[in-house]
């Protein structure tokens, strides 16, 4: 994975404040007091993610990324979408005869769900069955309704990752649907940072991998997902409407811990990092809840 | 259903604005300049339903009810979660020969997916199975995790109604979730009106009925919940924190349009309402998608 990062837009928090700028090997600029904008999302809304990178261009850096703490991008989007099920053998992981369904699987995530990079992930008492899944994530620019499948990458404003962070047992506590596993406060992680949009080749086929204390449990290119980006962004705007600063986490490789025999379920200490291509390495500890 | 409605706090449009008040047989107050809140949702985060209806008093109404659209009272929550096969015989209804489960089901829907009172809900031109469920709804006024049963109805500020309509097939469009099916744009409705809660006997055994074209097709009564109001608040705040203004869309009986053999789509022209003693009836029409 050696395709270079180009541009790295982060919220973070610093000096007891929330904030965002540009992060570089340089360092981290902090444009919150030098746009017109209160947040990334309103960066997003006015489509100026560019004018960001224009704004950083000769500014010295404010400061080193040890001094700053990782928020995630978006902090309220309006939609924060999850694909379940997307890539090839993951349907058969489940075991339970069925076939791949016709549609793709969704449910919806609570900001507060997650935390951003470099922050601990938290393992409640109530389970010890916390487990991860690595994304690839995408948010919204121009919003729209019954988007076409060929001007969908034109509503892509930038690309992150996230670790779709699950209590398994609570997956399953009721008949239908997932949300109360899929919704455990700082159970996942979204980060580190956005990647401006620009080039399809940035999703086509882009490689994400998911490692746990360093050994590949996850591996994939996004080009074997059965639902690709254009068809999400069509499938989800039918019924829909989709607004800038919407989230949508499209669906990770087989090789989650709940997929081992026996399960291997993540633990204080563990560090679990999601890397795909061109975006970076979203990376988090574990933490049991204080 | 005589009981007598108290005070009734709603959101509304009017003018070409975004306003909220009180709504009594004498009309609309607008409050929105007369207080130090933005929105009903920041008068709820500041524990201040009681002083609207303080502010009221003397007040001579500024709109009748006819001049105003009513919005639904919380536009932005942080979370809208409802809960689903919650009566008696809900269950038994989808016919596929699973035990009842031992914990609620439970999706998310976007506000985008409501509209307000007297406002149609929106059947779009993907589907005909557009379908009503009738639900009384909390609102959170103090937030909190691990909310004791004994404790949960010191957590509400208000109580409404919801239309929780669902375009049906698309609820079954994927292997797991309901999501797409629940999150159509306005093919729900949540109003008239919040209630301020101050008595367990406004939640613990009220009466609930949906009515189409004057038809009852749900008849229950809160008592018979399988999973009460305070099971809800305490389950819910297990894995997420609930704060003020939150959303709880708490389940419907049996009789949706779906459990008909044939079922029974609404269609345009339809008027479904839904009522609850002591909270009132919301009441909607239905177009098609213009």
């Amino acid at each position: 994975m050696t395709k270079p990062i180009p541009a790295r837009v982060a919220a973070f928090h610093v000096n007891g404040k929330d904030r965002f700028g540009v992060v570089s090997d340089a360092g981290v600029v902090d444009l919150t007091d030098k746009v017109a904008f209160g947040s990334l999302k309103q960066v997003i809304e006015a489509g100026a993610l560019a004018d960001l990178l224009t704004a950083v261009e000769g500014q010295p850096a404010d400061f080193t990324e040890a001094e700053i703490t990782y928020l995630i991008p978006i902090a309220d989007p309006e939609k924060l979408i999850c694909i379940g099920v997307n890539f090839p053998d993951r349907n058969a992981e489940y075991k339970d005869g069925q076939a791949a369904p016709g549609r793709p699987s969704m449910f919806i995530r609570f900001p507060r769900s997650f935390v951003g990079h470099g922050v601990n992930l938290v393992r409640p008492p109530e389970s010890e069955q916390l487990d991860y899944e690595g994304e690839v994530t995408i948010v919204i620019g121009k919003g729209g309704r019954r988007i076409a499948r060929e001007d969908a990458y034109d509503h892509i404003a930038a690309l992150t990752l996230c670790n779709e962070g699950t209590i398994r047992d609570w997956v399953r506590h009721a008949k239908f649907n997932v949300t109360q596993g899929k919704n455990w406060d700082n159970s996942g992680a979204i980060g580190p940072w956005l990647v401006p949009f620009t080039d399809a080749a940035q999703l086509d086929d882009i490689a994400l991998e998911t490692r746990v204390n360093g050994e590949v449990r996850q591996k994939d290119r996004t080009g074997r997902m059965m639902y690709d980006f254009r068809y999400i962004v069509n499938y989800v705007s039918t019924f829909t409407t989709l607004v800038p600063g919407d989230v949508i986490v499209c669906g990770t490789p087989t090789g989650a811990g709940a997929r081992f025999d026996p399960p291997i379920w993540l633990k204080p200490g563990d560090v679990i990092e999601v890397e795909a291509e061109g975006i970076g390495i979203l990376r988090n500890g574990v933490e049991d809840e204080a």
